[in-house]
């Protein structure tokens, strides 16, 4: 019978866990900004110059002095000769002196002399080259100083950020086409269980086709990993510490998917503690699917058993894979993508215990917890996330307003 | 001077391009099934068998006929011959008759004669070859039923739906290992302005690098599509019409970044009226940033204007770019990632018009506004989420819950 000496809540755990780990993976590689959509940058980036490095109008209409609009309004109009158009693209030849306005576009050079913008719809033709102005403007009005998105030596990006599109955007921006991102964490899956088989292959009665290989090797891609299957393991010691030593000296993070049996179970336990020190660090968790998890540490390295049973896997994939692969990128911590509905029905849970139910949302408003035993995989494809129950609860009532992870 | 006949709000004007749109793209792809990750299936999806397809227990136990259980207690134990163990991956030889039980494993295949198992925890070992049973169990208790996960010939996956972790899983687990993807929506991208330079080159003064084919770039991967990048055409009405047409031939959306002067915006408008029918459908957009937004539809195909601006550009790809390319893939509508914050300052607004701040989120819990003027495409990088201020709204006030959507 498998013995559980510490049913550890989960986010101590977790903390646990990482705390073991050695630190973030240190080499990075340079690839092309426009190729770098969800990867993490490995280093501060810096502004090579302010951005923009020249002024330009934010508005179309008519660069001049601001002291000579003032005053300016409906009723009593400035005038000023319009000695020219900005080109736009180019520097302008001319420079704005008393009395003197230039035609500007959008993102136009300022000229020389002027420090405002009158917007063309406060403006309108009154001679040949001369321009009636109805509304005064402030020095500066409608003008992007230099250095006012950034300025030169400035960290535009830090290390441990997201390459999203603004953070791609901002990176061409300032003529930076390369960027140092951290390699893609390797994570190595191992299944184990005599009933499992290859999912090519066609089940005899008693046998069932391996599914956390691909379930958990989706979620480490979707994370900034890189799954490498190491397939499926006999329920022998031997050949699985064999195979999870490979795992091991190849790949930065180790997880052995039991099979089902208690005894698997504790064959996977015995073989964290032989891999490396300090091994087992958690064997057992206060969570519900989840319970029968083990949390390793191999030499810095993660090594994590978890439940054989698909639906238990991916949620404590999510609860305990996920970060460490975070941990290991040395990802910035980001919010969490949640939805905010209200429960169709009561949902009962053990004190002390933190459960983690799939819920499908309907309407966008409403959660509606999916029941089932815990090895449905195919039901559990149809929930939109993951609704926690905390510890210190003993349910959620039905029409209470409940925080869901979207999955 | 620029006319914008029509100012329709967002929500409507993107209704009105999407039933402009002909059909989901028709053509699918045959991938890998652990390949599929992020994409949308192309067709219903059938369970080619019922899953499980043999009886299971859910626990480690004792294989037992439920009646035979009935009364039993700690006070008052039931006594049951032990006539074997069920070997996992194999179907049984023995039948479980009258006064008996046989050891099984979670995942292990109910025997003949058996329907309940008794959990391990409330039996002991009383003499060789008998089992002590201190609990009764009901008919079917700690089984898997065939078909309890999925029946034969029901749809698992509907057309539309995201192939997440667990549907991946879902089909491995049935031994489905290609699927049919719809092919990623074709997104051609054109920047315009005679001042928007490669940014691979070195600006003059009055210069500014493209950077909207890579935020629109980035954000259309992101969305399921794939860009292709038409480069920077120059303000000059035949070659952005040639180019435009181009694009549309070979690409299921069109986006033409405007340059950012207004007689630039006008000749966007004038192109897509040439392309085909109905051409504009939308010119101007009651929303910050955004107003000038051009929608059009030509034969079938959405043409999108966007601003030059960048930031304006990029929001405006979220409120209309996405929700084009998820029509294209067919893709089930999902709920969209949000998070409740509270506003840290007060925001004022215009009634009548729908306006969009990019904040960013503080400790979790406060949404702050990133002030600044609208193209400082790397101060946006430090926006975690938009923030929507409805049309009916004059503001939001400091100290207010407020949903941001994640970017």
């Amino acid at each position: 019978m498998p013995e559980f000496l510490t049913l550890l809540p989960p986010d101590e755990a977790r903390t646990l866990l990482l705390s073991y780990l050695s630190h973030p993976i240190p080499d990075s590689e340079l690839i092309d900004v426009p190729a770098s959509l969800g990867r993490i940058a490995a280093e501060d980036i810096l502004a090579p110059h302010s951005l923009p490095d020249f002024q330009r109008s934010t508005v179309d209409g008519y660069a001049v002095r601001a002291r000579e609009t003032h005053g300016a309004s409906d009723s009593l109009p400035a005038y000023l000769n319009l000695i020219g158009e900005v080109p736009m693209g180019n520097a302008p030849e001319f420079t704005v002196g008393t009395g003197e306005c230039a035609l500007i576009h959008t993102g136009g050079m300022i000229p020389n002399g002027a420090d405002a913008v009158v917007m063309l719809e406060y403006t309108q033709s009154a001679h040949e080259n001369e321009i009636e102005l109805f509304r005064a403007v402030a020095d500066g009005e409608n003008v992007l100083l230099v250095g006012e998105d950034v300025t030169v030596g400035q960290v535009i990006q830090a290390r441990g950020s997201l390459m999203r599109p603004a953070e791609i955007g901002g990176l061409m921006a300032l003529g930076i086409l390369k960027v140092n991102v951290v390699r893609k964490a390797r994570v190595g899956l191992i299944s184990t269980g005599d009933e499992v088989i290859d999912p090519g292959l066609s089940p005899r009665p008693g046998q069932v086709r391996d599914v956390n290989s691909f379930t958990l090797g989706a979620l480490v891609e979707k994370s900034g990993g890189i799954a490498k299957l190491y397939g499926i393991i006999s329920d022998e010691f031997d050949s699985l510490k064999q195979t999870a030593a490979k795992a091991l000296s190849e790949c930065d993070v180790v997880i052995i998917t039991a099979g089902s049996s208690a005894s698997t179970r504790d064959m996977t336990a015995d073989v964290i503690r032989s891999l490396g020190e300090p091994g087992v660090l958690v064997h057992g968790i206060n969570t519900r699917p989840g319970k029968p998890t083990i949390l390793g540490a191999c030499y810095g390295k993660a090594v994590i058993g978890l439940p054989g049973n698909p639906v238990s896997a991916l949620v404590n994939g999510y609860l305990f894979v996920v970060p460490v692969i975070e941990k290991l990128l040395g990802a910035l911590s980001r919010p969490k993508a949640t939805v905010l509905a209200r429960l169709t029905v009561n949902l009962s849970s053990q004190a002390g215990r933190e459960d983690w139910w799939p819920v499908k949302l309907i309407g966008k408003l409403e959660a509606d917890p999916i029941f089932g035993k815990s090895n449905l995989i195919v039901t559990l494809a149809s929930a939109d996330g993951l609704l926690r129950i905390p510890p210190d609860a003993t349910g959620l009532s039905a029409g209470e307003v409940v925080e869901v992870f979207l999955i």
